[in-house]
């Protein structure tokens, strides 16, 4: 906060309830210091609140525009809830932004769509929005334990953060295991993982972690998956 | 043509099928000089395609893209034929552009609904599209014939153009008959029309004339109309 604090910014976008890729959770204090440091700048706070739906450990973690309705712009889509292909969102901003928020949305396209914002409306009002939530709710925490069981039994040595929402986990590999070789392995086993260098804004490879979705992979492939890249994952592996 | 090379653009918008608000459609000869004068500068001509689908006396007219497919860009859209609503349209561009023009439309909004273009793409396939064309040119064609038919009727002083294509005529007023007197008198009887000074740079209200959509009416209710506002416009009208 002091190192924002000393550059010219006024407006910060943020990610607090599961930051991609690191999936880490905004701290209760950082979250009031991001709120005194807007007010002191006569800043904004951009709080996107991507995967705040899909929290699994515990109650869903308030939204920071909640604590300063004046400061912070919350935004919210339904690209990770039903399909990013309905390309619809929506913005709850501080009144003296308004028009000025109205208008670039008019000047980037007109609007969106009418018949998408329509239905909608309908599907949230008739409640299977929130049945649709809850369910695949119930249905990622399935695959999340299952990513969590199979690398607890085929990488031992992996430890595994950022699950406590959304749909991709962060796994810290060994020591002697760098990105290159477990992303080579995963590739020769058909495993798809990003390495977190490439979030890095200085591309550097330490340490060495690779970013796992599992949204879209069924419980079964996901044992599968990782009982065939956990020896590259954990380091037993012996290239002979 | 000349006025345009005297300028530093290297590109222009025009709308050739039916100008907005006047209605005039761009003459042969001024499409193949306006190609010309992209040719010349390296510029584009960004040809809006806007009611294209709706011509009334003859065959419609060819699109400047076709005389120049380097050097036009045409835009086309569902928003006079569907609905504004839709917010979808299309890109017929040159080769060279169409990195750029994608790279764009990413950066607004991250592209357009899927769904919404899956339908629209099965209602081109299934020829309903071209079916509902048809069928609204021939809706369009009774309400213009009712206003022309009306006017001559009701006000035979006011001379009509704009009427070759879409859904909008424009009445130039007989002399004596101003066009904030004409709007006055439209108001008093509730039919809605604007005044051509609205859609000119230097806001000048002469030549008087009037600007009316027909689109979204019925022939009875624009023969009504134009019985109840025919003496405002035409200047037989007798404020006692």
């Amino acid at each position: 906060m002091t190192a924002l604090a000393r550059t010219p910014a006024r407006v910060v976008v943020v990610t607090p309830a599961h930051q991609a890729p690191t999936g880490v959770v905004l701290a209760p204090e950082r979250r009031h210091e991001l709120v005194e440091w807007a007010r002191e700048v006569d800043g904004f706070v951009v709080e996107d609140d991507y995967d705040a739906e899909f929290r699994y450990d515990r109650q869903p973690v308030g939204a920071v525009q909640g604590l300063a309705p004046d400061r912070v712009v919350a935004m919210g889509s339904t690209s990770k809830t039903m399909s990013p292909t309905l390309r619809m969102g929506w913005l709850v901003c501080p009144f003296r932004l308004r028009e000025g928020v109205m208008t670039e949305k008019q000047l980037l396209g007109r609007g969106a769509p009418g018949l998408d914002q329509l239905a909608l409306a309908a599907l949230i009002e008739s409640g299977r929005y929130d049945r649709h939530l809850r369910q695949m709710r119930s249905v990622y925490k399935g695959r999340r334990e299952a990513l969590v069981d199979a690398l607890g039994r085929y990488a031992p040595g992996v430890a595994v953060t950022g699950l406590a929402a959304g749909c991709h986990a962060v796994l810290r590999l060994p020591a002697g295991v760098t990105e290159q070789s477990a992303m080579a392995g995963c590739a020769a086993e058909s495993v798809a993982v990003y390495g977190m260098s490439r979030y890095r804004s200085d591309g550097r490879t330490e340490p060495a972690e690779l970013v796992l979705g599992f949204g879209n992979v069924t419980e079964r492939a996901i044992s599968d998956a990782m009982r065939r890249v956990g020896p590259v994952l954990s380091g037993s592996y012996v290239d002979r």
